[in-house]
Protein backbone atom coordinates (compact mmCIF):
# COMPACT_ATOMS: atom_id res chain seq x y z
CA UNK A 1 0.00 0.00 0.00
CA UNK A 2 1.62 3.48 -0.90
CA UNK A 3 0.42 7.02 -0.35
CA UNK A 4 -1.57 7.83 -3.75
CA UNK A 5 -3.81 5.22 -2.71
CA UNK A 6 -4.35 5.98 1.30
CA UNK A 7 -5.19 10.12 0.07
CA UNK A 8 -8.64 11.72 0.84
CA UNK A 9 -9.38 15.12 0.15
CA UNK A 10 -8.17 17.85 2.34
CA UNK A 11 -9.72 21.58 2.35
CA UNK A 12 -7.13 24.21 1.44
CA UNK A 13 -6.51 27.63 1.54
CA UNK A 14 -3.74 29.81 -0.08
CA UNK A 15 -2.44 33.05 1.65
CA UNK A 16 -4.99 35.19 0.10
CA UNK A 17 -8.19 33.58 0.53
CA UNK A 18 -10.19 35.76 3.31
CA UNK A 19 -10.22 34.72 6.65
CA UNK A 20 -13.46 34.48 7.17
CA UNK A 21 -13.97 32.05 4.17
CA UNK A 22 -11.04 29.98 6.28
CA UNK A 23 -13.46 29.80 9.17
CA UNK A 24 -16.35 28.53 7.23
CA UNK A 25 -14.23 25.80 5.73
CA UNK A 26 -12.62 24.47 8.88
CA UNK A 27 -16.71 24.43 10.85
CA UNK A 28 -17.88 22.85 7.23
CA UNK A 29 -15.53 19.74 7.60
CA UNK A 30 -14.53 19.88 10.89
CA UNK A 31 -11.02 19.73 10.79
CA UNK A 32 -8.95 20.53 13.11
CA UNK A 33 -6.68 22.63 10.52
CA UNK A 34 -6.91 23.29 6.87
CA UNK A 35 -3.73 23.14 4.73
CA UNK A 36 -2.18 26.52 3.28
CA UNK A 37 -1.15 25.62 -0.50
CA UNK A 38 0.89 28.37 -2.94
CA UNK A 39 -0.13 29.33 -6.13
CA UNK A 40 1.55 25.92 -7.72
CA UNK A 41 -0.95 24.13 -5.50
CA UNK A 42 2.10 23.25 -3.53
CA UNK A 43 1.54 22.57 0.45
CA UNK A 44 3.54 25.05 2.46
CA UNK A 45 1.53 25.14 5.90
CA UNK A 46 -1.22 23.97 8.32
CA UNK A 47 -3.48 26.84 9.16
CA UNK A 48 -4.51 25.36 12.50
CA UNK A 49 -7.87 26.37 14.04
CA UNK A 50 -6.68 27.83 17.26
CA UNK A 51 -5.04 30.39 15.30
CA UNK A 52 -8.21 31.59 13.47
CA UNK A 53 -9.27 31.48 16.97
CA UNK A 54 -6.61 33.87 18.23
CA UNK A 55 -7.59 36.70 15.77
CA UNK A 56 -11.15 36.97 17.61
CA UNK A 57 -9.70 37.15 20.86
CA UNK A 58 -8.67 41.14 21.91
CA UNK A 59 -4.70 41.08 22.90
CA UNK A 60 -5.77 41.91 26.26
CA UNK A 61 -8.27 38.49 27.02
CA UNK A 62 -5.13 36.63 25.13
CA UNK A 63 -2.66 37.64 27.75
CA UNK A 64 -5.62 37.13 30.70
CA UNK A 65 -8.34 34.67 29.81
CA UNK A 66 -9.98 35.58 32.98
CA UNK A 67 -10.70 39.41 31.54
CA UNK A 68 -12.92 37.67 28.91
CA UNK A 69 -15.23 37.16 31.48
CA UNK A 70 -15.88 41.11 32.00
CA UNK A 71 -17.27 41.15 28.70
CA UNK A 72 -20.25 40.69 27.65
CA UNK A 73 -21.86 37.95 25.21
CA UNK A 74 -22.93 40.99 22.57
CA UNK A 75 -19.29 40.96 22.33
CA UNK A 76 -19.02 37.58 20.86
CA UNK A 77 -21.39 38.35 18.46
CA UNK A 78 -19.46 40.83 16.93
CA UNK A 79 -15.87 39.00 17.22
CA UNK A 80 -16.58 38.03 14.01
CA UNK A 81 -15.85 40.98 12.35
CA UNK A 82 -11.97 40.87 13.04
CA UNK A 83 -12.09 38.17 10.15
CA UNK A 84 -13.78 40.09 7.31
CA UNK A 85 -10.37 42.16 6.43
CA UNK A 86 -7.86 39.74 7.17
CA UNK A 87 -6.49 37.06 5.00
CA UNK A 88 -5.29 33.63 6.00
CA UNK A 89 -1.42 35.27 5.96
CA UNK A 90 -3.03 37.41 8.80
CA UNK A 91 -3.61 34.02 10.74
CA UNK A 92 -0.54 32.18 10.36
CA UNK A 93 1.57 31.86 13.56
CA UNK A 94 5.05 32.92 13.23
CA UNK A 95 6.21 30.09 13.98
CA UNK A 96 4.67 27.98 11.30
CA UNK A 97 3.60 24.52 12.08
CA UNK A 98 5.36 22.54 9.96
CA UNK A 99 3.02 19.62 7.62
CA UNK A 100 5.07 16.86 6.72
CA UNK A 101 4.77 15.72 2.94
CA UNK A 102 5.05 12.33 1.57
CA UNK A 103 5.62 11.13 -2.21
CA UNK A 104 2.90 9.34 -3.90
CA UNK A 105 4.68 5.64 -3.59
CA UNK A 106 6.17 6.24 -0.10
CA UNK A 107 4.78 3.06 2.00
CA UNK A 108 3.03 2.86 4.94
CA UNK A 109 5.61 2.28 7.14
CA UNK A 110 7.46 5.34 5.96
CA UNK A 111 4.37 7.60 6.33
CA UNK A 112 4.22 6.54 9.96
CA UNK A 113 7.63 6.86 10.52
CA UNK A 114 7.46 10.60 8.87
CA UNK A 115 4.24 11.32 11.10
CA UNK A 116 5.79 9.94 13.91
CA UNK A 117 9.06 11.70 13.56
CA UNK A 118 7.15 15.33 13.31
CA UNK A 119 4.66 14.65 16.21
CA UNK A 120 1.73 15.41 12.91
CA UNK A 121 -1.45 14.00 12.90
CA UNK A 122 -1.80 14.47 9.17
CA UNK A 123 0.82 14.21 6.41
CA UNK A 124 -0.10 16.51 2.79
CA UNK A 125 0.66 13.83 -0.31
CA UNK A 126 2.12 15.40 -3.45
CA UNK A 127 1.53 14.58 -7.23
CA UNK A 128 5.27 13.16 -7.26
CA UNK A 129 8.52 13.06 -5.62
CA UNK A 130 9.41 16.91 -6.11
CA UNK A 131 10.08 19.92 -3.93
CA UNK A 132 7.18 22.13 -5.53
CA UNK A 133 4.64 19.44 -6.90
CA UNK A 134 0.89 20.30 -6.45
CA UNK A 135 -1.39 18.65 -3.50
CA UNK A 136 -3.18 15.45 -4.39
CA UNK A 137 -4.79 14.69 -0.76
CA UNK A 138 -3.97 13.79 3.01
CA UNK A 139 -3.44 11.21 5.01
CA UNK A 140 -4.67 11.25 9.07
CA UNK A 141 -3.03 9.52 11.79
CA UNK A 142 -6.37 7.33 12.42
CA UNK A 143 -6.71 6.74 8.62
CA UNK A 144 -3.48 5.26 8.99
CA UNK A 145 -4.19 3.09 11.88
CA UNK A 146 -7.16 2.07 10.53
CA UNK A 147 -5.03 0.73 7.51
CA UNK A 148 -2.63 -1.52 9.52
CA UNK A 149 -4.98 -2.94 12.28
CA UNK A 150 -5.47 -6.00 11.97
CA UNK A 151 -9.48 -7.09 11.31
CA UNK A 152 -10.91 -7.81 14.62
CA UNK B 1 -23.81 30.28 25.29
CA UNK B 2 -21.48 28.48 27.93
CA UNK B 3 -18.91 25.71 27.39
CA UNK B 4 -21.95 23.06 28.71
CA UNK B 5 -23.92 23.75 25.86
CA UNK B 6 -21.20 23.72 23.54
CA UNK B 7 -19.63 20.33 25.44
CA UNK B 8 -20.00 17.04 23.13
CA UNK B 9 -19.18 13.50 23.95
CA UNK B 10 -15.04 12.80 23.12
CA UNK B 11 -13.02 9.04 23.19
CA UNK B 12 -11.33 8.58 26.44
CA UNK B 13 -9.06 6.06 27.66
CA UNK B 14 -7.57 5.33 30.72
CA UNK B 15 -3.47 4.98 31.37
CA UNK B 16 -4.54 1.10 31.49
CA UNK B 17 -6.41 0.80 28.16
CA UNK B 18 -4.82 -1.69 26.12
CA UNK B 19 -2.61 0.13 23.14
CA UNK B 20 -4.55 -1.41 20.12
CA UNK B 21 -7.77 -0.49 21.56
CA UNK B 22 -6.90 2.97 21.81
CA UNK B 23 -5.65 2.41 17.93
CA UNK B 24 -8.78 0.95 17.08
CA UNK B 25 -10.77 3.85 19.30
CA UNK B 26 -8.36 6.46 17.21
CA UNK B 27 -9.68 4.83 14.02
CA UNK B 28 -13.47 4.92 14.88
CA UNK B 29 -13.89 8.32 15.32
CA UNK B 30 -11.20 9.35 13.26
CA UNK B 31 -10.20 12.09 15.84
CA UNK B 32 -6.60 13.19 16.02
CA UNK B 33 -6.54 12.18 19.63
CA UNK B 34 -7.71 10.59 22.30
CA UNK B 35 -8.85 12.44 25.88
CA UNK B 36 -6.56 10.25 28.87
CA UNK B 37 -8.46 10.22 32.00
CA UNK B 38 -7.66 9.42 35.11
CA UNK B 39 -9.56 6.75 38.07
CA UNK B 40 -12.21 9.94 38.47
CA UNK B 41 -12.73 10.46 34.94
CA UNK B 42 -10.47 13.82 35.38
CA UNK B 43 -9.16 14.59 32.09
CA UNK B 44 -5.51 14.45 32.69
CA UNK B 45 -3.85 14.43 29.00
CA UNK B 46 -3.76 14.09 25.31
CA UNK B 47 -3.01 10.85 23.63
CA UNK B 48 -2.07 11.86 19.87
CA UNK B 49 -2.57 9.12 17.20
CA UNK B 50 1.06 10.24 16.15
CA UNK B 51 2.62 8.68 19.15
CA UNK B 52 0.44 5.40 18.52
CA UNK B 53 2.27 5.64 15.06
CA UNK B 54 5.59 6.10 17.00
CA UNK B 55 5.51 2.79 18.57
CA UNK B 56 4.59 1.10 15.61
CA UNK B 57 7.62 2.24 13.95
CA UNK B 58 11.11 0.68 14.68
CA UNK B 59 13.68 2.91 16.67
CA UNK B 60 16.38 2.86 13.66
CA UNK B 61 13.44 3.67 10.93
CA UNK B 62 12.11 6.31 13.52
CA UNK B 63 15.70 7.95 13.51
CA UNK B 64 16.11 7.73 9.40
CA UNK B 65 12.59 7.23 7.97
CA UNK B 66 14.70 6.47 4.52
CA UNK B 67 15.57 3.05 6.14
CA UNK B 68 11.47 2.41 6.07
CA UNK B 69 11.88 1.47 2.42
CA UNK B 70 14.12 -1.24 2.66
CA UNK B 71 11.81 -3.30 4.88
CA UNK B 72 8.94 -5.42 2.93
CA UNK B 73 5.35 -4.71 2.73
CA UNK B 74 5.15 -8.11 5.33
CA UNK B 75 6.34 -5.96 7.95
CA UNK B 76 3.60 -3.47 8.00
CA UNK B 77 1.38 -6.75 8.49
CA UNK B 78 3.24 -7.20 11.85
CA UNK B 79 3.83 -3.76 12.72
CA UNK B 80 0.61 -3.98 15.44
CA UNK B 81 2.23 -6.65 17.40
CA UNK B 82 4.12 -4.43 18.99
CA UNK B 83 0.43 -2.82 20.48
CA UNK B 84 -0.76 -6.18 22.02
CA UNK B 85 1.49 -6.03 25.12
CA UNK B 86 1.69 -2.11 25.94
CA UNK B 87 -0.79 0.24 27.02
CA UNK B 88 -1.89 3.76 27.05
CA UNK B 89 0.82 4.56 29.74
CA UNK B 90 3.37 3.20 27.13
CA UNK B 91 2.16 5.29 24.15
CA UNK B 92 1.93 8.95 25.76
CA UNK B 93 5.50 10.84 25.23
CA UNK B 94 7.48 12.18 28.24
CA UNK B 95 6.71 15.85 27.32
CA UNK B 96 2.79 15.47 27.82
CA UNK B 97 0.23 17.05 25.48
CA UNK B 98 -1.47 19.50 27.86
CA UNK B 99 -5.08 19.43 27.15
CA UNK B 100 -6.54 23.07 28.45
CA UNK B 101 -9.56 22.19 30.71
CA UNK B 102 -12.82 24.94 30.93
CA UNK B 103 -15.39 25.42 33.41
CA UNK B 104 -19.15 24.10 32.23
CA UNK B 105 -19.78 27.97 32.65
CA UNK B 106 -16.77 29.19 30.83
CA UNK B 107 -18.52 31.97 28.13
CA UNK B 108 -17.44 31.34 24.46
CA UNK B 109 -15.01 34.54 24.84
CA UNK B 110 -13.13 32.22 27.11
CA UNK B 111 -13.19 29.35 25.87
CA UNK B 112 -11.85 30.52 22.36
CA UNK B 113 -9.13 32.60 24.53
CA UNK B 114 -7.97 29.48 26.10
CA UNK B 115 -7.81 27.51 22.87
CA UNK B 116 -5.76 30.60 20.91
CA UNK B 117 -3.29 30.30 24.48
CA UNK B 118 -2.67 26.75 24.06
CA UNK B 119 -2.38 26.37 20.61
CA UNK B 120 -4.93 23.76 21.07
CA UNK B 121 -7.52 22.25 18.74
CA UNK B 122 -9.54 20.58 21.54
CA UNK B 123 -10.54 21.62 24.86
CA UNK B 124 -12.28 19.26 27.63
CA UNK B 125 -15.27 20.43 29.36
CA UNK B 126 -15.45 19.24 33.47
CA UNK B 127 -18.81 18.64 35.40
CA UNK B 128 -18.24 21.38 37.48
CA UNK B 129 -15.48 23.89 38.49
CA UNK B 130 -12.65 22.19 40.37
CA UNK B 131 -9.31 20.89 39.27
CA UNK B 132 -10.59 16.96 40.09
CA UNK B 133 -14.17 17.24 38.12
CA UNK B 134 -15.10 14.56 35.96
CA UNK B 135 -15.02 15.07 32.06
CA UNK B 136 -18.20 15.81 30.61
CA UNK B 137 -17.26 16.43 26.91
CA UNK B 138 -15.08 18.51 24.41
CA UNK B 139 -15.03 21.36 22.44
CA UNK B 140 -12.87 21.47 19.19
CA UNK B 141 -11.76 24.69 17.29
CA UNK B 142 -14.35 23.77 14.24
CA UNK B 143 -17.43 23.29 16.66
CA UNK B 144 -16.33 26.89 17.96
CA UNK B 145 -16.06 28.49 15.18
CA UNK B 146 -19.23 26.93 13.86
CA UNK B 147 -21.25 28.91 17.27
CA UNK B 148 -19.36 32.27 16.33
CA UNK B 149 -19.04 32.81 12.69
CA UNK B 150 -22.47 34.87 11.64
CA UNK B 151 -24.85 32.71 9.81
CA UNK B 152 -24.23 33.48 5.47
Amino acid sequence: MQAHELATPYPTVTMDTNALEAARLLTEHGRPGLIVVDEHQHPIAILPGSQVLRMLVPRYVQDDPALARVLDESHADRMCDALADRTVRDLLPKERVKLPVVAPDDTVLEIAAIMAANRSPLVAVVEERSKTAALSGAISAAQLLGRILPVS
